[in-house]
């Protein structure tokens, strides 16, 4: 392609927000570990690139994307499974944009006006999938000087075709001129004048195609966590850890340094605290963690390091990513056993909206977010990954847990927040609407640093097995209902899931009578204190199955992993549910349903013997 | 082959001996998992059926075993391991039997006149290659009534090709008419008239071939553990564990009831203390395990079932197979942690033997039994496996040992003990032959029960790190030095052991700190003693990678593993040997000194997480 026939090319830069034009040094829009390139080739346009938008174009569009190009649009999973996708495909290149559709808020002004993306943001971000390996040449074992490094090409879940995003300003000119079908309705987003898949463009440019030119050099740096410590005064070989990223893409406004500034606070309180004298029954551990998002690698490369002390050790991970994602709501996202936790430290702290005072956040937020019809109280939802409790949580077993204001999710369509790791995360974002008063980022800081102040200073582990016993009961009812849409393969393959349930019967009735002899336990006897604080910890490590899942050897946790399909999502009994997916296309059932009857034995031996773990010890 | 050209059969049973000639139910000899078959060949020598010796085969002298029957003797290396190397050859059956080079000691009487293999004797035994894995249709899991089996095809470590085991009255007939050609001297066992090798008999009988009739079955069936604990009045979570197994192939005289009945007796002298009012500090778990013939079950079974339990809670796991296999001196193998603690265990108990009255057991096996040059102690040695401590310590990283008494190695060169596994370990054969007076299976019950009483009983852990730092020495100066025959090809690669070395300094010093600072425990304070034996507990826990070693999942530990070539013996650092094994032949000696580059970099990063795990832990 000659340059004579270029008719449009994309831009290299964003355009940097007033009082910021000096900065030199801001990395332009690019997909970190995309590989070097320049393929060319139609256009095909799949949605947001999912799992079921190729299944769809392929089976009810019968559109092939082998060889050529695809545009697919941010949102709903994160990116590096759309490019997985992609690669899976058969594609040679993939461009990545946001359209309005899913970065605008309504009635919003772009930045600087306001908070939504201007047509010339980019998100930048890596597109990776590593599935938990941290640094994709040193997986399972810590990145150090003299660590055996794979070769780039084996390097685990780089991608291997060139990827690349956009604006929707940039994008509009590529899809305007799109021919090939017309994609279902629920393809389209903002920019649906012109949307069309298949490949190619309208007849007028049928001779045009796009190409793709990457210049990018992947290399092995070094990188710096910061880890400071105040020693537990009566256990100090019990860590409670709070953690979080401190590298940003560009200014970080949001992500991390709304989060990384309350790491800093929680460090400065206790700093407070240690000069009158105080000091955690437990060992604190602050970590400022490094490349984060180049695919969680200092928090995963310190958990391989010290993952023998994490796992002997760490009583619970506290996550302190962006604090702050919305205007509207607190979001949590933990392990079972820190729900009572959670709600216990919410109704301590004082609300931050506007006319409330004297009300506590969590009314606030039980106000705001009810979890469901069967259960009063806020909505706490699964921990998936896309961030730095991954190792921790989903790799060794640590309870684990996060904290941010968020969103109305029921009114509020967009994905994440709009100038999610572009230009236009300032400072001044916050600042200026997402928290003028910084009462919003206050009460994050207090529910974060209350949760580490209670895992480290009581005597006993604020943390609720039973809890645990009603979560296990839901996810097994509502993958055994995911199954059910096959009774009759079920019944041909003689597939139950009752060994699942009565191990979830086993472990309510551990956890309910391990919660009965804590109201008799002798506090004053610190062995016996330590033998149920003991049970506490590794009650989330009995989750984990060394086996890890099928072809995820760093995904562990039989209960929870980040979904096949989507990073950001948390799945619960992931290893069935990956098994039952698209079941019904499978080309060999009787291997298929094999496979599921394998995963459940799997997931009733991990439940029952976490029971066992709650018994009396002898 | 119609039977009118049957030429000889071999026997189908063991000529029973006297007073036993009532007994119907034996069973006769066999190889335990050969498939059903009849494979018909020629036949074809290979000693003793070691790697080397298939590589002999091939590389010296030119020899094929595709599609033939090989026939090896017993010895040297466990016998799956010789149908694994006889499959990889190509060979399509494999007959075993037991030379009296190496199943006769010199100047012994056959039984019932003295302990030697009579030439109808055969020993019986799996031929599995399980690596670790358990029951064959559970690995990973424990084989419980819910459990997903694999099909039997699929099935881990099961023999492909028939396998028969003979005694050497029959093994003489099949080889003294082999032709082929003439093995190498050292391939000549006691019946070397006419060891040959290569395809065929000799001219005369160049029609003549062999067959392999086996019509076994391989069923799943119940297998039993008993269990019995002693509650720890200060530690319950605390698990010492003494464990052997119960099921015998014939009358188990010797294997396993010389040592089940040091179990019995260990229970019954727990049982006089505890009605004094005596209780250990930690839990005491007596294991009686089922099926350790058939791949050591029992106990893999249970330690699947138990696995968070035992990794949590497990101080140390001694193993209570044949108390006795030979008249000379006591015989130890253990993790290095245990040294110091049998020292002085031993030095408290009295030899058995006669003439040493007032001489301990640690003096009588000194003199018999000096470690080296360098090292004035008696000689302990690693474990390897073969017996019950195998998951214990090979996959969970449980500090293990075991003890019994044995022959005189320098001057006995039989194979373990001449009636091995045949009809004639009787209890007859102890009493009259190994151990009249019953005092050295006393003395090998008063190690064993030593280790447990005082392992449960000390407040601070007898494990010694330091003992651990300079055995890590001895072994990473051991595969450096094997790796040095390829010096040209070590600085080819770049390969070196310098990480290694440091890594032990570093183990080196913080094990030397660490009892340093155990000088100074304050014994009042129970958090602190916690603290301290944690450490030594989880010492032998922080060689385990999860990530297992190549191509064997379960075997987990960096530092010891059952060889690949022989599973009886310990291998140290077998990760690199392996990548070392046979390296100057290897076809791609690039990828093949990276894998030992690997291996060293994982070697030397789990001698340094251990390290760190003896530092102060906060």
């Amino acid at each position: 392609m000659s340059p004579l026939s270029q008719v449009f090319n994309t831009s290299l830069a964003e355009p940097v927000p007033q009082g910021y034009e000096d900065i030199s040094n801001i990395v332009p829009p690019y997909s970190a570990y995309s590989p070097k390139g320049h393929p060319e080739g139609d256009l095909v346009y799949v949605n947001y690139g999912r799992t079921e938008d190729f299944i769809q174009l392929k089976r009810e569009m019968d559109i092939d994307v082998t060889g050529k190009i695809v545009i697919v649009r941010y949102g709903k999973i994160f990116r590096g499974n759309k490019v997985k996708n992609a690669m899976l495909a058969g594609a040679k290149g993939v461009i990545m944009f946001s359209d309005p559709a899913d970065y605008w808020a309504t009635g919003v002004q772009p930045y600087p006006d306001g908070w939504n993306l201007p047509g010339g943001g980019v998100q930048r971000g890596n597109v990776l999938n590593l599935n938990g390996a941290g640094d994709p040449l040193t997986p399972g074992y810590p990145a150090k000087e003299y660590t055996f490094r794979l070769n780039l090409e084996d390097g685990v879940g780089l991608p291997k075709i060139p990827v690349h995003p956009i604006g929707f300003h940039d994008a509009i000119h590529l899809l305007k001129n799109m021919g090939g079908q017309i994609p279902p309705n629920n393809w389209k987003g903002a920019l649906n004048v012109s949307y069309k898949t298949g490949p190619g463009f309208t007849e007028d440019f049928q001779s045009h195609k796009v190409r793709i030119n990457i210049h990018s050099n992947n290399q092995v740096t070094r990188i710096y966590n910061v880890i400071g410590k105040i020693r537990g005064a009566l256990e100090p070989d019990r860590y409670v850890i709070l953690g979080g990223h401190r590298d940003a893409w560009v200014f970080g406004g949001i992500d991390p340094m709304s989060g990384a500034a309350v790491v800093h606070e929680t460090v400065r309180s206790a700093g407070k605290l240690l000069r009158k004298g105080w000091r955690p029954r437990r060992t604190v551990i602050f970590a400022s963690w490094d490349a984060e998002e180049f695919g969680l690698l200092g928090s995963t490369e310190w958990a391989e390091d010290n993952a023998r002390l994490l796992q002997e050790r760490a009583v619970a991970y506290i996550n302190a990513d962006s604090a702050i994602e919305g205007m509207y709501t607190l979001r949590v996202d933990c392990t079972p056993s820190m729900h009572t936790l959670v709600y216990d430290i919410t109704k301590q702290i004082t609300s931050p909206e506007e006319g409330e005072e004297g009300v506590s956040l969590y009314e606030s937020w039980h106000k705001r977010d009810n979890w469901t019809n069967d259960r009063d109280a806020p909505r706490i939802s699964k921990l998936g990954s896309g961030s730095d409790f991954e190792a921790y949580f989903i790799r060794l077993g640590i309870a684990a847990g996060r904290a941010r204001y968020t969103k109305n999710k029921k009114t509020e369509r967009y994905s994440s927040y709009p100038v999610y790791h572009s230009v236009y995360e300032t400072f001044e974002i916050v600042e200026k609407f997402y928290d003028p008063t910084f009462k919003r980022l206050r009460a994050v800081a207090q529910v974060r640093g209350g949760l580490i102040f209670l895992l480290a200073d009581s005597q006993v582990l604020p943390l609720d097995a039973k809890e645990y016993a009603d979560s296990l009961r839901k996810y097994a009812q509502s993958i055994a209902h995911l199954a059910q849409t096959n009774t009759e393969q079920m019944e041909t393959y003689r597939v139950s899931f009752e060994p699942l349930f009565s191990a979830v019967e086993n472990f309510t009735a551990a956890a309910r009578d391990f919660h009965e002899r804590l109201q008799t336990l002798n506090g004053k006897d610190p062995l016996q204190v330590r033998i149920v604080n003991d049970q506490l910890m590794y009650l989330e490590r009995a989750f984990i199955d060394p086996l890890g899942l099928p072809g995820r050897p760093f995904y562990r946790h039989v209960i929870f992993a980040p979904s096949s399909h989507n990073k950001y999502a948390g799945e619960s009994f992931p290893g069935i549910y990956d098994a039952l997916f698209d079941i019904e296309n499978s080309t060999d059932p009787e291997k298929a349903w094999q496979e599921v009857k394998r995963q459940i034995s799997i997931a009733a031996f991990t439940v029952n013997a976490a029971a066992v773990t709650l018994t009396p010890p002898a």
